[in-house]
């Protein structure tokens, strides 16, 4: 299933919808409309479970060929939110993940050359989550390197610690992208949080595409354009740490919570591993696409002096 | 006003409540009994803003002398969590500031003998918060490095970005200490989240000492000790990136938001600087005070095979 957050005119936060034939189908008013009680927003879905899911799968069923008036609006009509608009901690990202962008990475910046042993784990604060259409905030007080990078993201849909790998897929709830953008020149003493996780630098989106609805989170193509202009395609196949590596390895000391995100990593082909170095201006529009789950479309906009 | 979250048999999640004169009064019941809405938990309080702060103080003037029955316990009694139990967002973490501390470090792990010239930022999740007297888990098989790190804490009470360093201070709601729980051998690639942010790594607590009673937060003596003896004694006037500092830094690309919480840094005396080098060891009892903000008190446990 696809399910997406969005903007009901009066409601900020955003309600939980599910896209079906170009339609998002409000998720609460559908239950209303079968008599079963649904809930109104992503987080509270992911900690009901997989009953959850279920009743919605039912409730669609049921209606099918004769939905309720005023349930549904056109896809293209909507104006989504990041389908989590606020994590409940900051969103965990894994740096040199694919064995090109290592390559890359060790080249432009102070990386090591050598992959990595284990996870390289860092994170984004929910204040650095954007929806897709949102602006990227390019302050040229702060970088003159912004950067690009497409990853696949995972959410987690049960709390645990120390899962291992045979029993971690059963933990992820769904998948998404999110476009883990950089200030190359802000790292402090090698730490990425705040090159990584300034305000608007986590577009997130534009739905979660649930774990039954993927067939193999593996074998992914991810790509990024920058004004149409193609600049990153790979697979997750080529992920260096599988999904259920990180989920195994982070939990070994971190519990994971529903609605936890974790985004996998980026292939090679961003801006500072590019010859010549090529960064994010205002005026840019970047994609970023993992098929099968969709594109996220973020201009990049001048703030500041 | 010190400022506890403490557990009412009943509610797991906590209350809050204000020391004075040995007890703990029940914020909320205190609004009761003089007619005034008053909240029921820190990130409440924090979130209304200074009036809520001075309708406690008023509520306690008024019941001076004659304290309502049942809204009160003495501070032995009760049992505290951390004071803020479930932050909304990671904590943000401050490496290598103090001048000390930067030379230990260079020694004996792999960070630069250099000052860094931009505070160095980390983060350490929600899930790794524990309250004074909870354990500090110690699993054999992730590590056998585990410190310590005894931090000034600083609770943010506006949501702003871009702050000045002259405005900084009046975005302060208070302070506390903060045990920057390390496993100096679960860095990866340099990033540190792993190795500070597994679970139960965050002691906080034991109170919120708020902004208007800490006369000068940048002379303020901590210290930590292992079994009863002392490991570290600085003073918050040797940090080398003072509070208006950190605040107008870290603002400067990341909105900070009521409820935020900075652990400002760590004096000399950790563990890997020592000579022989030093860890922390089920069995242990490690105390961290920060003078005239309170003392934190956490057994260390071994969990594991």
């Amino acid at each position: 299933m696809k399910l997406v957050t969005y903007r009901d005119g009066a409601v900020a936060e955003g309600r939980l919808g599910a896209v079906l034939d170009g339609l998002v189908i409000d998720v609460e008013f559908l239950g209303d409309a079968v008599g079963t009680a649904l809930p109104s927003d992503m987080l509270t879905l992911i900690d009901l479970g997989p009953d959850a899911l279920s009743a919605i799968h039912r409730a669609l069923a049921e209606t099918e060929g004769a939905r309720p008036p005023g349930i549904a609006v056109p896809e293209e009509n909507v104006r989504l939110l990041a389908p989590i608009p606020r994590p409940r901690k900051n969103i965990f990202g894994i740096g040199l993940n694919y064995v090109e962008h290592v390559a890359e990475s060790a080249k432009s910046l102070d990386t090591s050359k050598d992959l990595p042993k284990q996870p390289v784990v860092f994170s984004k604060p929910p204040t650095s989550v954007i929806a897709t259409g949102e602006p990227i905030q390019h302050n040229a007080s702060m970088t003159q390197m912004l950067d690009w990078e497409v990853e696949l993201a995972v959410i987690i849909g049960k709390r645990a610690t120390r899962i291992s790998k045979d029993d971690a897929m059963s933990h992820v709830f769904g998948y998404s992208v999110i476009n883990d953008v950089s200030a190359r020149d802000n790292r402090r003493a090698g730490q990425w949080i705040f090159s990584k996780g300034q305000d608007s630098y986590c577009p997130f989106g534009p739905a979660i595409v649930t774990a039954d609805d993927v067939a193999d989170p593996h074998d992914l193509t991810l790509w990024l354009k920058k004004n149409g202009e193609e600049k990153q395609r790979s697979n997750t196949k080529h992920l260096l740490f599988d999904i259920p590596t990180l989920i195994s390895d982070i939990s070994s000391g971190i519990t994971l919570e529903p609605g936890d995100i974790i985004a996998t990593g980026t292939p090679s082909g961003v801006g500072a591993g590019r010859d010549p170095q090529e960064w994010m201006w205002p005026g840019d529009v970047i994609e970023c696409g993992v098929d099968g789950i969709g594109v996220l479309r973020n201009p990049v906009v001048k703030i500041g002096d």
